[in-house]
């Protein structure tokens, strides 16, 4: 069902649903979609790259600026200080009676694994409207009754995972680009050895041990770069 | 007590705890720290402004890339394309028995204004620890027994806030250099038309509602740029 002997072993602590995306490169004008989400994964190593101020142009220096106590990117000529802060990733766990909707990723990193609906948050949005947006690009899917559920910190990468319980409206879902095929799993079926990220485990996790007494707290936790992911 | 007679009218919309740090100009070489953060006040009309690529110097362009739906400022040089995100902002409700902590602004925006201690999100740090080190730097308080409690969507300026419930491990605290004073407050002496942003305001009145019960539900919820900032 999932073609998980085709499948690389699962990652240890790459947790991202997509990469950071400022300060990526990211070739756009000649590739094809899926190849240009592989440009990302290669550029995670970049995450904080920065050569240039992007005010005026000149060269940056990485150093603590006064009255800080962090190293930054400052520009020497126009003493623009350049931060750089975590983003959130917005997704949801979409329900259809006893069961939960994946989606098998046909990008990078993770691709050919199971995740939930899930990615970045952009400005001018919600998180809620974040997590509905990426539903409908992921798997095509509309959601309703949306309850905010689950933050995950993974601060090794600077990011908030942060899930919502919703409903399907729906059977009408299919794989949207970033996707090679959308599917309803019962419990018993979750592909929990094909799970494309360790937050993404921890929330169907959550999930299921919840819906036993139908009480679901809004949960928050952290998952540190040397947790393991699970494979059982 | 609060000097509210020198202070100017209340905002309806700035809800910022700080300025969105990326893309800002600060001028850190020859001002002191007041003057700085007043450019950051100043700065935020630019908030999105980009000029140059950061990776390879040459200008950028706005445009919406191939495959996505958003405009970008996009580097035609070298396919850089530069993603804009939303910001954290995390803070706590700092509790002494029946008082909360509150500090008055040394800073702008909103200087002179009260805020429960919040700030910007760092790198590398879970938003509970954020919120604990914005208290140290702003109250020079330490924090115990942090409970998630409130998540606030701010679109309009492509913010997140999420404040803890917290107790105040002692009554060692202080003024840090972001404020002017710091000061426990009694329900009734909170100065409600004083208080520097929304965000903290609904964050008080949920706090103090929820305190008749002793139930702290997890709360989110969205504020937008035509809702106005209640004076009293």
């Amino acid at each position: 069902m999932h073609q998980s002997d085709e499948l690389p072993k699962p990652l240890s602590d790459n947790l991202m649903t997509s990469a950071p995306r400022h300060n990526l490169w990211i070739c756009s004008g000649d590739l094809p979609g899926l190849q240009r989400h592989a440009k990302i994964a290669t550029a995670l190593r970049n995450l904080s790259r920065m050569n240039f101020c992007s005010q005026c142009g000149n060269p940056v220096v990485q150093r603590i600026p006064e009255g800080d106590s962090r190293l930054r990117f400052v520009c020497e000529t126009c003493q623009t200080i350049h931060y750089q802060n975590p983003n959130i990733v917005a997704g949801a766990v979409p329900v259809w009676g006893t069961q939960v909707l994946l989606c098998r990723r046909a990008i990078e990193p993770r691709l050919g694994y199971w995740t939930l609906p899930a990615g970045f948050m952009e400005n001018g949005e919600t998180i809620e409207q974040a997590a509905r947006r990426e539903t409908v690009e992921e798997a095509c899917a509309t959601l309703r009754n949306m309850t905010l559920y689950m933050l995950v910190d993974v601060p090794h990468i600077s990011q908030v995972h942060v899930f919502y319980r919703a409903d399907l409206v729906s059977l009408d879902f299919a794989a949207g680009v970033e996707s090679l095929e959308v599917k309803l799993f019962e419990e018993d079926e979750i592909p929990w050895s094909e799970l494309a990220f360790q937050t993404v485990r921890r929330t169907l996790e959550c999930y299921f041990s919840d819906r036993i007494n139908q009480v679901y707290p809004v949960r928050s936790e952290a998952i540190s770069s040397s947790q393991p992911m699970k494979t059982s």
